[in-house]
């Protein structure tokens, strides 16, 4: 950690992977596939992006865990030098697989691609992310849906411990940091129980899990606000699939470090983008003759070379060029908004900084 | 012109207009709607590109030329500051249209976007294109089918002429530069009837036209070897929609300066790519586990970046960055193409060149 406020739980710290640093805060852009859809790792490094994250669950289906290893891992495989996380699949296999059959040893599930059918169990997820060679890697963990009963959540919970703990004695690249999820819904004894859980195994970091599943912001800060001064300063604290920018602003604010979330690429392709006064759909009938780019306060290739009129025109059109100029934009939002919060913990003007985000959000497009 | 072989029709030349120049043999990369599919401004002059085709018929029915007009032109749209040629739209009305219906005014057709009807006629066609501000535009013509009998090519080249006639009178813009379009199907007699009506009008280019739909190379060159020859040497020579690298290699050795065709850009889409040794299908099972580029003697992004294997899996997994990256190698194979091809016209040396292009395609992947 390199400061931290003395009113604030927000810190500015430093994680350091044999693939370079990541400064955080930080925001991992979604690579899914072994790509971060429409982006080469040339424009990732041009917008600044420091770490990116990959999912277990579809490399281990195509190409294959081993293929990529058999390529020398993920890093040369898609060309990129710099910091991977990668999940373990635990979301993934409740998520994508209505028909998941859940066992004290394992999960069994279906192919989202041709119907095969699978067995990932602890051991098994570590093997996948020891062969993908991500330099952080994530436990094993069961995925509680939202809402869930206490009953379900308390077992859920255990299961997760007795995983992570599975996990833990499966890691053995000692170049890769393993981290521990946090689950227990939106019971804040569990919560409490998950972490504790967790600390006895003394994994590399803290992911908060479970949220960003429906629930309203103010339960997910509620979450945050009861278990992130609970976590160790020294571990890093990364709360998983979250979030929009305002929960990017407010998590950070409560001590999160580490972010990943699909919404800027996702929203990119299907024309929300992403401005310092909101959010706007591009196809809207009211930036036909939008001459201004997407925000006249932002830096981008896009918003520097293109107007709201072109952009709308490429994306009635369904031109390639529309997603690839949308997401390049909301991207380097979401890494200039980190780049913003870590210069404001820096200059201990966090509070100046969130009340500047949000007024001009309010102000609107 | 700058140089010509003495003992061949290849010629190295040079295209000045107010966006830039040219150097000539060109190949121009199609932004159909205003935009070259996935490339950006930035990709285009990285690779290269010195110049590029835009659809007026595209252009016309969406955003609407008058649209593009009161947004300074295509330039600035679509923040392209180099050279632009603009098609008419003949081309597009026939082949897009099985309803289209033909006087001697023009040609009234339904927009295969919408189904609304529209009228084009050759005024309107220069009306449009003076609209969207391209450097080079074409006169209106009619686009004859493949095969045609010799009565239907005479009625169709003499509307041609006639077209060509009253594109010229239209013509009024002095910062662009009007090119006619050689019909005549594949009768000697009418081709050289086709070239004499233009050049009564003097316009300031001559494009080859009715080509590359579906006749065999062959007889697409003996087309070039009678008609090029008596084309003034001052006139720019474009040959329209044609065509594979060795139509290019050919093309040029009969004399001419100027292409455009879809196959780089609508190939990479399909997964197919040019390569020194001959084109690939990378979807094909040989490049499961080929850890190559694409073309080991390429110096493009794609293939000093990624593996073969690796654009399998992107093709396959059918993510955004494979038509990216595909796109990219497959241009800057054409563009280079056409770069070893101007170099060796300079040195004199395009007969070996065209001998080892032959050669080294013969070899296979």
């Amino acid at each position: 950690m390199l400061s931290e406020d003395k009113n604030q739980l927000a810190r500015r710290g430093r994680l350091r992977t044999v693939h370079g640093t990541v400064e955080t805060p930080a925001f991992m852009s979604v690579g899914t596939a072994g790509t971060v859809k429409g982006m080469t790792p040339a424009d990732l490094e041009d917008l600044g992006a420091q770490i990116i994250l990959c999912n277990a669950y579809h490399l281990y289906l195509r190409p294959g865990h081993d293929f990529i290893k058999k390529r020398g891992g993920l890093h040369p495989f898609m060309a990129w030098n710099k910091p991977i996380l990668t999940d373990s699949g635990g979301y993934q296999v409740f998520s994508l697989n209505a028909l998941s059959k859940i066992t004290e040893e394992g999960v069994e599930f279906q192919s989202h691609i041709d119907g095969s059918r699978h067995f990932v169990s602890p051991e098994k997820a570590i093997e996948i992310e020891a062969a993908l060679g991500a330099d952080i890697i994530m436990a094993f963990d069961e995925c509680l849906e939202y809402p869930a009963t206490r009953e379900r959540a308390e077992a859920s919970l255990n299961r997760t411990l007795r995983w992570a703990d599975r996990s833990m004695s499966a890691h053995h690249r000692e170049d890769q940091f393993l981290y521990g999820i946090i689950q227990g819904g939106c019971y804040p004894d569990l919560r409490k129980q998950g972490l504790e859980g967790l600390l006895h195994l003394d994994f590399d970091g803290l992911a908060v899990g479970g949220l960003s599943v429906g629930e309203p912001q103010e339960e997910m800060l509620k979450v945050l606000e009861h278990i992130v001064p609970l976590i160790p300063k020294d571990k890093p604290r990364y709360l998983m699939g979250v979030g929009t920018p305002s929960d990017l602003v407010e998590a950070v604010s409560r001590g999160i470090d580490l972010f990943d979330c699909v919404l800027p690429t996702r929203h990119a392709r299907t024309g929300i983008l992403f401005t310092s006064r909101g959010d706007l759909h591009i196809k809207n009938a009211r930036f036909k003759d939008d001459d201004l780019p997407l925000d006249p306060d932002c830096r981008c290739y896009t918003c520097t070379h293109f107007s709201r009129a072109y952009l709308r025109h490429l994306f009635l059109s369904k031109e390639l060029l529309a997603m690839r100029l949308n997401t390049l934009h909301n991207l380097y939002y979401y890494l200039s908004l980190m780049s913003g919060l870590r210069k404001a913990i820096e200059q201990h003007s966090l509070d100046q900084f969130r009340h500047r985000f949000q007024h001009n959000r309010a102000i609107g497009i």
